[in-house]
């Protein structure tokens, strides 16, 4: 493998410019910015590898599908996305979003840690397995979708007509961590999702707030709702939403206990003096992998500008996330919040619905996934950092979990990698050092 | 008077001109739009009538400041304000909201019900009076402030600075509404306010949703703070909030119950099914008129952009007013609110509160109250329509009640006039008959 690793390093220039030029690219999925570009990128370094590549259309973003075939061997597939999420709010980044400027180790860019990183870390590392032995020793399969970001809406269509294109003995999930002593977050589940919007609705048009006296204000009637929703103990309220959680079994708990979570350099980073309810150790790890969440995306009615503007707002609305665990169905949940709502009053309030996201878990003791452990325990001289369920979403269970197929996900971040929040970046070691993480896994399966 | 009347008639098209000319400039206030070119243009009008004019300076917007001379006779003052609300959502306007465009009856404009028309009536029929007479019969004197929609905050300062300018027998105020039958709306009277914001901060930074299950999100604590404000009964919880809140009289209550509101109007022009609490009648009317209330202007925080985006928000806001009626004191408000927050354990909930006012009421039996009632029978030939106080607000108890200044406000309004909101408008011909009720009220102090 030094020889694979003495690649990397020497052509490490251009495979950084490679992961700048896709960064480049604002692919923002919710606002159909640069998916053409990007989904056309991202099948050009697919095809000049070698691989057959189609950008296979749904009803929305395409998929970018790559198959490297070298016969009757090992499948792996890479999972990952081409899209990002919106760089919004502009003025918190310290630089251009999409300009990809590295500053000493530092590279900048919304989607270089979430997951341009990652899923360029993996077509250079079949570039630089190919310069040296000429030949990959198993069959992979690249599936890029560019609806991620937006709670991969087609992916379950694309799934259902290419049930081919989804087989895998393993699939390598998008994305995870390098911590700053070189170990290697493995990723093995992830929870699900659950995006809604709710509206409130008052007269046709906003009014002079005098009128607040004797017409209802549909921000007041959102904010009752919501309060409903969640106590101040961060207890969800809905009844029934806990239902089918499932229980730790004790391996989980061992997994957990080892896992290692940097509490105080995360308050610090976020300006944070304490975690939710002073939570600490194992039960905020706990509540971190293994506990479904309510959150406010957004909230939104009435002036927000500078000063004051006496108003009775027409409308209030809130975007919501729930990141589900096993086994929640995002589709009964929805199903309970309808009821909540009405059984509190809120029969006036709508409920706006993306399709949702079961959560899914892999087996840690499954043959491949210890092979995934034992190469990243060699190329980092350390054990891998396991991680049971990653905390974030994505479309795991679709994909892998209802056909059996083990998942690990990897990855070129760092814990503070800001995904999904201004000035978004890896370190450039970090990329380079994923790179060799995949080759290493790839040399695992020979 | 039918002398006058006939001018204003022959020269409408001329007032109406002078109408959109200031209508044309977007006096924004809060945005600091426009000011100097509206205080000139208003300054311009005065002097043009032969009053003598000044732009006085405040540490905020300037006062312009307008005097008519006749003797030792009766003084009446007019109180106006030269600024107007955001045109936002501009999206909902029917044309450019500083356009002035005229279609049919109908002129548009941000600032022509409240209060540009009512003001330049008032100007055109001091013109009209000395172009038939030669010279007013009474001392009139124009208080015209640039800050009115962001509070009156720097009149309190000018009033303690020029007592003299703000004597006066009897106060007309900014504007009120002309109904349908042409009866004349007289508003005796106005809520105070007092305009606050309430600001939750977690983390320095958006992050990730994924983070939601262990970190703080300031749009839940900001939720659950409004939640504890008011209740789904419209009352108000903060602890001794009613206290000073004085009772209706009989004289008051007689008054009320005579006072048209149109019920089915409203519902209809706003597309609502019910007022709040499926209230009608005088117990409608009463909660207009002599309720306070507590609303949110606006409430933000995290995404509210197209599609989906998975943040936990580094902030939330909201904007609220309270409009308040006799003896509420608003800075007692905003102490009683730091209690009620502190107490609810949301000490961690900051509030930014602007300089209040409180409400005033004038006494409708008062010698030169019934004289302006008498000039309104006179033009419209239909008692005019008693508001004891105006469920909007302004800073009638620091300019006039505090001084013993009775106070009547009335102008070219109508009830569709959309004040604050998008598409306000007023009808040419309430303008046109505006002018001449002003007329008939020098002529009735003559």
């Amino acid at each position: 493998m030094e020889l694979v690793y003495r690649y990397i390093e020497e052509h490490q220039d251009m495979y950084v410019k490679w992961l700048q030029d896709l960064c480049q690219i604002p692919s923002v999925s919710t606002q159909n910015r640069g998916i053409q570009e990007a989904s056309q990128m991202v099948a050009d370094f697919l095809k000049q590898q070698g691989g057959c590549t189609e950008i296979i259309a749904t009803t929305g973003h395409p998929v970018v599908y790559g198959h490297f075939f070298s016969g009757d061997k090992k499948t792996i597939s890479f999972y990952n996305h081409y899209d990002v999420q919106p760089e919004d709010p502009i003025e918190s980044w310290h630089c251009d979003p999409f300009a990809a400027e590295i500053h000493g180790d530092v590279l900048t860019a919304r989607g270089s840690a979430d997951n341009k990183g990652a899923l360029m870390a993996r077509i250079c590392a079949i570039h630089a397995y190919q310069q040296v032995y000429g030949e990959l020793p198993i069959n992979v399969k690249f599936i890029v979708e560019g609806e991620e970001e937006k709670g991969s809406l087609n992916l379950p269509d694309f799934i259902e007509k290419h049930p081919d294109k989804v087989q895998a003995d393993l699939c390598i999930w998008e994305n995870g961590i390098i911590y700053s002593d070189k170990s290697i977050e493995l990723k093995m589940g992830t929870k699900g999702i659950l995006y809604i919007e709710l509206a409130a609705k008052g007269a046709n048009s906003d009014m002079h707030s005098l009128n607040a006296a004797i017409v209802e204000n549909p921000a007041w009637r959102l904010v009752w709702a919501l309060s409903t929703l969640k106590d101040q103990e961060e207890k969800v309220l809905i009844d029934k939403f806990y239902d089918r959680v499932l229980l730790i079994s004790d391996d989980e708990r061992k997994i957990l206990e080892s896992m290692d979570y940097p509490e105080e350099e995360t308050l610090q980073r976020y300006g944070l003096n304490q975690f939710l309810l002073n939570l600490t150790g194992t039960p905020l790890k706990e509540k971190l992998i293994f506990q479904p969440t309510c959150n406010i995306c957004g909230i939104y009615s009435g002036y927000s500008g500078e000063g004051s503007k006496t108003v009775l707002p027409s409308e209030a609305r809130a975007k919501l996330d729930f990141r589900l665990v096993p086994d929640q169905d995002p589709e009964e949940i929805v199903q309970l919040l309808r009821e909540h709502l009405d059984r509190h009053g809120f029969e006036d309030i709508e409920i706006f619905a993306r399709k949702g996201t079961r959560a899914a878990k892999t087996d840690p003791g499954h043959p491949l996934v210890v092979k995934v452990m034992q190469a990243a325990e060699k190329v980092s001289g350390k054990p891998p950092q396991k991680v049971l369920m990653n905390p974030g979403s994505g479309p795991m269970y679709r994909l892998c979990q209802q056909f059996g197929i083990p998942t690990v996900g990897f990855g070129v971040g760092n814990s503070d990698s800001r995904k999904h929040a201004p000035n978004e970046n890896i370190y450039v070691s970090d990329y380079i050092y994923g790179i060799k993480m995949v080759a290493a896994v790839i040399r695992e399966f020979a």
